[in-house]
């Protein structure tokens, strides 16, 4: 099994235990050692929970890299679960050391840190890979396999909400540690929501399609009063080959949970998915009926079958896309990788959407940044 | 019973029918003439499917209101189900002979127009009724009933989708006749998509909340080659108390019936209805729980218990949506009018929302056109 | 149109209004007199709110149709909505004067009178039917059509449910007429909660199938202290090809509305209808697929298509369906009759099926009481 | 961490697999040995599938409970996931050398085989736990408690589906391995899909009312030809307050995934749940208001919360369930026992259910077999 170090994931973490969930859920991996948080007692008393050797709960994501270096069964991969703004620090610490990198999305706390990012992977050639954690979803790989498949015909709408309502007060102000660094330009970055949810939004509109968001006009707005970030945004799109759309992304829905949505309109046909029923896809096709298919049953992609581990209703949730995406990363340190995982360009494209969202809020459409530089670097 | 006439809907209208079913649901009118086409003897057939007598069924509005004025048993009101660019001229002739007018939306083919009927209403006195369908439906008025009560606090966010397939190929070119005045800029006036649907998703969004959209930034579109009018449209919105919100409303969205969606997000708590569960309405608090109001149960408005016939379970539909409008209006010939009635200040606000859409296409925000005039002569 | 005759529908009736509603909707039909109370006043009063001239409402059918026939525009048909133990009188009047008769199911208190009107039908060769309302539904029509035609190939299972929960307490105590008549042994017959919607559902399953129920094991009880009558029944099931199956009703069972449910198992597939979302068909095949069909949409089956006013995605409901059973009520008084109408042969099987069920209960396994003589007698 | 042996989840075993993710998801336990298969190549193999050493996949859990016990890091634990007809005698290696012991439902072939397990239980004083997943869910662990809470008041109805339609064709005859065993009298047991899914139907039943099933009528019956076990069965219950209602489980349910539907009525509301949508509670109050629980949201149980690991809207599924069964598994190997584990006097019960079924099939209501004395030995 290959060994992992978590950076991150400290007391009040839910990610944190996510990441050791899904590395280990499949026996890819094991967690064997953390930099869970820059304290050293609050680091070794997180350890604990994890079931860490004490010995093994670093203060900082560069002790742990050059401890673990002397021990014949140090680690040699690391997660990133930080906050943002501590995303570029880890990343650089883990590709130089020579360790493979998976890192929660986004990438960085801005556009600028993702490139410095995209640089050190392709000059260090090492492996780097972002959990959005969408792309995970079985019946997501479903949906954009029968998409390249021509299941629903030229793609001209899009459709991606992802909805929440647990910023609709200003719980940070309470000390809900979740809330307090994402809406803190200090440690989330430039965007608020817009990073947080949009992000994913924005990756699973261009995971799902195949295509490419090329020009964009946001409408962000901060609702809560005294927040420094937007917590609530509407962004209209474009796509390479022409088709419209639009991203909705809140954490002040009042009532919303964590409802992502997806719907693609093709000119034959179109394809819908929903978090709250992650296990099911629906297409509909131009003769009015709906199609719903499920996981685990016959007829689905090889991929989709793959990233699924149970017989059809037996519901199957976050923890195990959130592991897919830990399979896709194992088997990429061992052999080639598949293009459902998501690296540093994708990162790049996703922050793209934040800067241009962000310093073109109210200024009508534009294109996304210019990126194809740092991607053309990183190819090279 | 009130004596009603229709005003189009000839052979392979659809909704010419639904306003007969709708008006005398409740035996509170009945349909006993028509011009229900230009051509005399398509008139006369027409009408005997409605089982109206041959010599009621007229070749126009002109002849019908002059015959029927002879007869002591004449119509004492109108209703409008043409194409939208024969609106103004139905309506006038309705007024001007002090008959009540009940017409479909939009009001008219634009604004101009609009304004045209609103002076006339204004000089008239007379009664004059807008069919936005969705304001009949019982569970919409409960929406707005407990939005005015504060359940859900302050509106801070409004979401309307108004989504069909239906228009995704061009259907009008193989003699689809529902498709045909629709995508004519002759028939169905500047707007395609947005008048025809975005009319019901603007009047919506302020039925429920009370508020009223202050400006809006439209991206409409043509998808389907070769159309003069827009088939897909998504427009950003603010309203008058800052709350933000946008509309999605499309024809070429393959797959999609006619599923008009409703969200609400106040500061504690949102709301949601959805057409193909009309019955129902949705209520999530900040207590993560959801409450579903079922049409027909107890605790309901007074309004919503009126706007139904049924014990709860017992689905009630369009048709009765319909003829709780058609109710309204009956009522108002007899004495005072509901504020659920839609009238023709409503039908201008659709309009400008429309007028302000198509011609500020891809130019950004803009405010409402503006209306006040109108409406201050109407309510002088 | 033809004139129409209620019988039953006083004051606290809902059903009487549907009957009136459902008769005109299509405008084959009008309400022009009732006997609507056995109270002079009453019936005067109730006349009233149905839109009937004073001198039309009359204390009692045989009054009613003794009248009616010396006016040149007397009733051609009657329609009972009483109370069950009425019925038979009702019935026996309409048809013994040459009118064709509509009447609400149960066909009478018991079995036996059943057999009276089955025998008076034989001899008069009247018409009648009986509103067993969900076969109005256009969508359990598509699913007798598709069973039909093999679409899941041989029927092995059927499950039918239909719970209430607005019995859960004793509120005829309070006065609720709907519940009085019901519970009362004098009134309602044989069977309560059996009678007023297990014959529904025997129905169904019989009309959705195609096959017979030949035997069945009721488990009846009276939940609600107090009560003379079931209110609370499973019935196992067998089919006369050997399908296995049950129903389950309930007017106890709280928070339930009034949700019917059907769901047929073939060797190749299965279907699913729920009250709740009666414009929609569930499929479901070996492929692990489920289909959904939607009211309205192409490739249903003709007589779905004729069942249907409104294009797909405009909910059609209960006024609706109960209508489709006028409609086929009034084409079989002027020609040929649908196999889609229920007729006094319906009834007597769900009558028999109400007399097994109550007489047999507990003791085991029984055929349903032969009812081959009345069948034949009828048929002679 | 819990060291643990799998007896079973050799080749073709999905259950094995998720034993193994289960008991270490939340890392109290973890797997070190397995006795996968009879045949040594075949548990070798299967054990690298599992990520086991060589060395420690043996040929039988005798040899794996021998050799472990030499090792200093040998197994605490066993887990038994074999073909029911081999689960006595795992059971009993596993209790007689002091181990803990955590089992697939049923608990054994027959009634007898589980008496002899509880005598042995009751004997030796080891811990037992029996894996009824749907115990599992935090959603039913809070209706659970709403229940006891009486939240619905007295519980008077009880229904509980489980419906699969795998088996709807004869799929053993093409070699599938899940299908084999469980259609063979040999391996299975008394029964077969009484035992495979209708065990959990009944205990759920109990489990969540609190309740106890007191007498029963079955209806079993095998509808793929050439069966020699039930693939279809409705059984009718009684519970020791008097409550009624029915289970019905059926593996020739065509279409069917694996849909587990509970429903529970009282005297002053309801409460549902169901496998599709596990994340959530539905209770329906006698108001008519529907209100929906979420997992993960505030308000709900202790015990609820604690098998919760994501925030709401994260959905967790079946292997997280699995998990909160063995969580209750490691505490009381370290601790005292959580009511919520189900025991051998759960699978007694279970088994006297399957036993009453089979054995009075076609014979009208029966008590439950006696089971008290073994439930008293146990408890001595």
């Amino acid at each position: 099994m290959i060994r992992l170090g978590l950076v991150g994931g400290g007391p009040g973490s839910f990610i944190g235990g996510v990441h050791r969930m899904a590395a280990e859920l499949d026996r890819r991996m094991v967690l064997v050692a953390g930099a869970f948080s820059g304290d050293p007692e609050r680091s070794r008393r997180a350890g604990e929970t994890y079931g860490i050797a004490p010995d093994r709960a670093y203060p900082g994501v560069e002790a742990m890299i050059a401890a673990e270096a002397q021990r014949p069964d140090g680690i040699e991969a690391i997660a990133i679960a930080t906050p943002n703004h501590l995303h570029l620090q880890a990343a650089r610490a883990g590709l130089e050391a020579g360790l493979a990198v998976i890192s929660d999305k986004p990438p960085a706390a801005t556009l600028a840190e993702t490139r410095i990012i995209a640089d050190i992977v392709a000059r260090t050639g090492g492996l780097y890979a972002l959990t959005f954690t969408y792309t995970g979803y079985p019946m997501l790989r479903e949906a954009r396999a029968r998409i390249a498949a021509g299941e629903i015909g030229t793609v001209r709408k899009v459709i991606v909400e992802y909805l929440q309502g647990w910023l609709a007060n200003p719980v940070e102000q309470a000390g809900n540690k979740q809330a307090t660094w994402r809406v803190d330009p200090q440690r989330s970055g430039l965007g608020g929501c817009i990073t947080d949810i949009g992000t994913h939004a924005f990756n699973l509109a261009e995971f799902a399609t195949g295509l490419r968001i090329t020009s964009m006009l946001g409408d962000l707005g901060t609702v809560v009063a005294g927040r420094a970030l937007d917590d609530d945004a509407t962004i209209l799109l474009r796509f390479d080959n022409a088709a419209r759309g639009h991203i909705a992304v809140s954490q002040i829905a009042s009532g919303e949970r964590n409802d992502l949505t997806l719907r693609v309109y093709g000119d034959h046909g179109s394809l819908s998915w929903s978090h709250e029923a992650a296990d099911r896809l629906r297409i509909s096709g131009s003769d009015g009926v709906e199609r719903i298919l499920w996981q685990g049953s016959h007829g689905l992609a090889r991929t989709t079958a793959a990233a699924t581990r149970l017989p059809t209703g037996h519901p199957e949730g976050f923890i195990e896309a959130f592991s897919n995406i830990y399979g896709d990363f194992a088997n990429a340190m061992r052999g080639p990788r598949s293009d459902l995982m998501q690296t540093v360009d994708h990162g790049i494209r996703a922050m793209a959407f934040v800067e241009t969202a962000v310093t073109r809020n109210g200024q009508g459409w534009s294109p996304l940044l210019p990126i194809a530089p740092a991607i053309n670097e990183n190819a090279a």
